[in-house]
């Protein structure tokens, strides 16, 4: 058994072994998907909200869930037992600092600063207010990590996401898990656990990634698809539908631009599934045209949505495996008990 | 166990499980790479030679190294206990298939049709002159899979070749094994074994490939710092220096057009670590000049690799995780054992 992955589950009271994470999606993690998480022994994350100050509400809500959870109202526990994720370049320090103080997430996920620097700035503040809430940071090269290793605030564990993974990645220099992952265990040699998300949708991909040496596993697309998942009808229909992930999905800032988002950083781009607006813009039509068409399909809600929608179904790789609704907690059960069939350790490699 | 790995790895008698393949790389896999790694309890494929005339010579070394060896020469077999690879759009079938006939290696691994029907006409002839030879090809994609379950001649085995593969693979339309590799499992649904290839060099990655549902591992960069490999000094240092392989290594014709080599079927697009002739390249340097530099460079020999190197270093992104040379034979018997620690059933994902 690795050390690193049970250090990092013990963390969690209510977590069991594998550790099995729900991505910090944007406004589609809610509070009833992270809840539904960790009740079943995971551990949930609420994703951004669109405005930062929405969090506070949004964390309130989470926190009435976790009071009616008898196995996660635990006395000894300070932190509420779901994490939280913020998009450093868009949302507000102040507004988060003070969300974290309130309710002191056990976990902040952080993503993506307009300045590398930004990540101590924040994590300083975070520790600062609420001394038991660990600090993650999510990259997909090596040379974040090397910087991360170096960083005056190291974050508490490092999730390393392949690019198969869907919504926001590195736009042009990531690769899959397959080289990255254990390359990235060599360089850190014990010193932070490492988490490993990007294409992983059921315990095939979670024991795989526990091989590589992740001492916790992440998985977004798959929750797309739960039934506590924020999310129109349409789009996750969609999800049940799209197969062949490699093909279907590609990275691409159109559907950002189509719905007004601006302002990433450079170094990420989206992945999300192909629909007419991207065949269309392949084809040569005008953003202006295809804006007109996308902006009328959405008025119809579900049917922006599928293959002859137009709108941003944001998903990874994974998206060919996902072939049905589940419940969070069947989700979470199911690629734990999957992982102990498969590997006589059940956290992180053993060589 | 699975037992689709169980009868793959059955097929040749010398073989321990989990099956352990050493790639068919390009004059580099030769005949005492492909023994060695057999010897140990692996397969060893030869790749294909510059002239498909010189592939007589190369099986008739490969048959004497294999009589030497205690443990392949094999009364029972009638096969050479090692497997050929043919790049079909430049080899030649006829003199292909009197290699076939002649010395009727165990396996033919295809590659790169011009056309996806030649691979029926390719599987005939040689299943024509050695029925027991096994047929298999390497693809990179699902719609390939889907089309070889439909084919005249199915082939006996499916490579599937994630992104993160050196030398040639898919050069826009693939990804890494994570979705693809499962998906292709749950497609072929256990008509046909699937063996995993791209990004592997260790214990980790093939038990990750094993745990997404391949029936056997390939390895190519991992070999080409083996005792045996067939390569420049220079190439193989360059090999264990480089680290960081997503982004150390790219996808690009560059280095095959300074070589000369044209004539590869669109689809395809080889992955080598970057040098100063791709650097230069993307700098704006003309064609012309970066030949110049590249040939004058050559003319030195061994200086013609690494990162003030030239010329193409074809390489997988799991370069960084190879670190040493080793013999072949200690290479198979390391991963099997690792595996063996990690893995409750050695032979593929058992759910």
């Amino acid at each position: 058994m690795s050390s690193l992955a049970t250090k990092l589950t013990a963390r969690f009271q209510w977590a069991s072994s594998p550790l099995i994470v729900s991505a910090p999606m944007r406004v589609m993690a809610g509070p009833a998907l992270a809840v539904a998480v960790s009740r079943a022994g995971g551990l949930g994350f609420i994703g951004p909200t669109i405005k930062t100050n929405e969090m506070l509400a949004v964390l309130k809500e989470a926190s009435a869930l976790t009071r009616k959870s008898t196995n996660l109202a635990l006395p000894a526990s300070k932190n509420l037992p779901v994490g939280v994720g913020f998009q450093l370049w868009s949302d507000d320090l102040e507004t988060a600092t003070q969300a974290v103080e309130k309710y002191k997430p056990c976990v902040v996920w952080l993503y993506a600063p307009k300045d590398v620097k930004d990540l101590d700035t924040w994590s300083r503040r975070f520790r600062d207010v609420s001394s038991e809430t660990q600090i993650w940071v999510q990259v997909g090269t090596l040379a974040e990590v090397r910087a991360l290793l170096k960083a005056a605030q190291p974050p508490d564990a490092i999730v390393i996401q392949g690019s198969e993974a869907g919504g926001h990645g590195r736009a042009s220099d990531g690769l899959g898990l397959f080289s990255l992952l254990p390359e990235a265990v060599d360089l850190v040699a014990g010193r932070i656990p490492l988490l490993a998300a990007g294409g992983i949708a059921d315990a095939r991909g979670a024991s795989a990634a526990l091989c590589l040496g992740a001492s916790g596993v992440v998985l977004g697309t798959r929750f797309l698809a739960s039934t506590e998942a924020k999310i129109n009808p349409g789009y996750q229909r969609e999800i049940i539908r799209a197969d062949d992930g490699a093909v279907s999905t590609t990275r691409t800032l159109l559907y950002n631009h189509l719905r007004g988002v601006t302002g990433w950083p450079k170094e990420y781009s989206p992945r999300g599934v192909i629909n007419r607006s991207f065949i269309e813009h392949q084809a040569g039509t005008s953003f202006d045209e295809l804006k007109k068409r996308h902006d009328e399909l959405v008025r119809l809600g579900e049917k922006a949505w599928g293959p002859d929608g137009r709108t941003a179904t944001y998903a990874g790789a994974s998206v060919g495996l996902v072939r049905n609704v589940k419940d969070a907690g069947d989700i979470v059960r199911e690629i734990q008990e999957g992982v102990r069939r498969m590997l006589r350790h059940e956290e992180g490699a053993k060589l």
